[in-house]
């Protein structure tokens, strides 16, 4: 079955927001099994709308438009959609109810535009999805027996993220699935502490000699995940189908691989590690400032690990706070093993944390030399009173630098918990 | 003069890398006074990208593709734009040349491969673009006089955005722009402390009558950005028509305007000011976990007014890093006023700064109650002794609600230091 997607909006058209909803669509129809050839945004204009929708229904079996859902007289996706597929709009009892509720969940009784109510109209004959997170219902419009586009489908979703993802992750998803002769399935495994292209040469008999499942590498900043997906006829068997490469892939990857769940991040799986060995965490931090900590801190739960974190910018900073020797900051400079090594060690002295991650560096654009150019970062990790230090040289500009130390600094953390095990 | 975006590759198609090249590219093209109507996304599909190519030159005057442009046989843009506009591709020396200066500069030289050569590979009569990061030049091809597209450009550009923006930075926006019998011209006014309804109430009358210049607000997390755009046949005209516009603009929004610079981030503006006041300043963080200090440290140069900053997430290290005391800790609980007050104040105390912001709060998903619902941050800030602090209700995930705690944050340390001056 094919698929195709168009983003309907000014501002995704003229480049005022960046269009997440069309990958985050994108990657779940691939996954869906659906295949995937054309992406389109247009404007809010009936002509070049109606013209698109046309052409996608033309060479798509399911046409997901989004955006142009909302109240205004700007918004007419489901008004042209109407229109190609020769429906009538009318007031849905149960959705200008659902708007009501919703309007009195979040506001005062009073503030009911009259506009407002042109979110209850939908076409005849279309499946009304409701939205738990706004007041645009979503649509599903299929072509009637006979006419232009028999069998084909319209799926209308409202364009922001935090109604569009929710409503096709709950109700799109398991819709688009039971069209299908066979569910697609799929599971990831992710990487670290090895780069992307070696990771993929490992895996490259697998990868030309795959069929079902398939398997796919997706590079990470400083990690490499890899999805596995199996067409099945049911959940059991694709798992079925799907162990023996997940099995591959633990007897290739064997500590490499820091999950095989979906949904865990790199800095989940280091906050995991640390609660499993009832061990703290803190960090110390030059160029990163504060990054580091603040992405541990991502994770829910994180306080049961980490208590406190320190940013040292200056070399007073890192004297008095982390008590690095004032002799090693002259002697080495503030960004060495040397110093990274000091931090580590004394941000855990000084927090009696049981581990702890330095980054040092210079993160750019300025501030380089020869010998210590833009990019150089040394990175101290402590363990139990043990201590290692990389010396990492990015090509990034200062954000992309000051990331992959983030990520480094996290991998080097669970290699030594790993080593400590 | 009607423009049109075509991105090419399997990876965006699929949803793998989200589109941003073609957020920046609409935003640029629109910025030079180009009609934007159509964007489209294709895969590395022979007859589809024909397809694509064709449709997008009927209905429009310049048709910007990019990547496709790469060494390997599923790289196809260049050989399909030359077979629309029946040229033939040959050898350009100076290309070959500059790929070999390339790899010579990166790698050792026997690295090339056969490959490689076929970036050398140009349409006849195309004008070719320098890369000054990658190896694929971009390429101009306009359409002969007589054939099917008499007059039509299209314009390659490669795919990773460390090669596109730059190229269409330096050399394709001023060809462009030459093409344009007046050019366009914009500036930006940014504003904060003022939501974006309210922002935009304030300036309806100037939006309605627009005509040249025109006014366009842009809503960021915290912060409201006016984009002031003007046609004129050179820049100093375009000054003269905007000057009005952002005169009338800083009379109404007054000290909410922290830059009327492009390039100026929040961020940037509060460490110039501290600079100017040859203030420091730090951060005691909680729920933010370094991202605060994170974000401040993303100025180049931030250590002239940071040296140090303070994730505290226990409550134990609130007490001996800040030294919050114990019984407002007990008597009002973390998530308070009081500590927002203390940690503000302690940490200018132990880290002798002049100014401090500090944020305490529940970011989620959990640890909500009726009386302290997820979402519920305060923001404490010092300069000079005095303290302020700020009672906030997010209602975001847990992401933004740190996002919006960091903005916040930034935006009253710059209330509390334009007041005290």
């Amino acid at each position: 079955m094919v698929a195709e997607l168009i983003s309907v909006g000014t501002e995704i058209l003229l480049g005022n927001i960046v269009n997440t909803n069309a990958a985050y669509l994108a990657e779940k129809c691939a996954l869906l099994g659906l295949s995937l050839y054309h992406q389109s945004v247009v404007g809010d204009n009936e002509a070049r709308m109606e013209d698109t929708i046309r052409r996608a229904l033309e060479r798509s079996d399911v046409v997901i438009l989004t955006g142009g859902l909302g109240p205004t007289k700007d918004d007419l996706t489901k008004e042209v959609t109407a229109k190609v597929f020769g429906k009538e709009l009318y007031e849905d009892a149960r959705t200008k109810e659902r708007i009501q509720e919703f309007f009195n969940r979040l506001h005062s009784k009073g503030k009911i535009t009259r506009n407002n109510w042109k979110q209850a109209l939908v076409p005849e004959g279309a499946i009304v999805i409701e939205n738990q997170n706004g007041t645009a219902p979503g649509l599903i419009v299929t072509g009637e027996e006979g006419t232009e586009y028999e069998g084909k489908r319209a799926i209308l979703i409202p364009g922001p993220p935090n109604e569009c993802i929710p409503m096709f992750e709950t109700q799109i998803a398991p819709y688009l699935s039971g069209l299908q002769p066979e569910g697609i399935y799929s599971c990831m495994v992710k990487v670290c502490s090895i780069g992307e292209s070696r990771a993929e040469t490992m895996v490259a008999d697998l990868m030309d000699a795959q069929t079902n499942p398939t398997l796919a590498p997706y590079a990470k900043t400083g990690e490499v995940h890899f999805r596995i997906t199996a067409k099945a006829k049911d959940e059991k068997t694709a798992e079925q189908l799907m162990a023996p490469m997940v099995q591959e892939l633990k007897n290739r990857f064997g500590d490499y691989i820091y999950t095989t769940k979906e949904e865990v991040t790199l800095e989940e799986a280091v906050v995991h590690m640390l609660e499993e060995r009832h061990m703290t965490v803190t960090t110390a931090e030059s160029c990163t400032g504060g990054l580091l900590s603040g992405r541990l801190i991502n994770v829910p739960g994180a306080s049961s690990v980490l208590n406190e974190a320190h940013v040292t910018y200056s070399n007073e900073a890192k004297e008095r706070i982390l008590h690095v020797p004032h002799e090693i900051l002259v002697q080495y400079g503030a960004v060495s093993e040397e110093t990274a090594r000091a931090m580590a060690e004394g941000a855990c002295k000084v927090s009696g944390a049981d581990a702890s991650i330095a980054v040092t560096g210079i993160a750019g654009p300025d501030g380089g030399t020869p010998e210590k150019p833009v990019g150089l970062v040394y990175i101290g990790c402590t363990v139990k009173g043990k201590t290692k230090v990389e010396r990492c040289c990015f090509t990034g500009n200062r954000q992309k630098n000051r990331e992959y130390a983030v990520a480094r600094g996290l991998i080097l953390l669970r290699e030594m918990l790993l080593e400590a095990k």
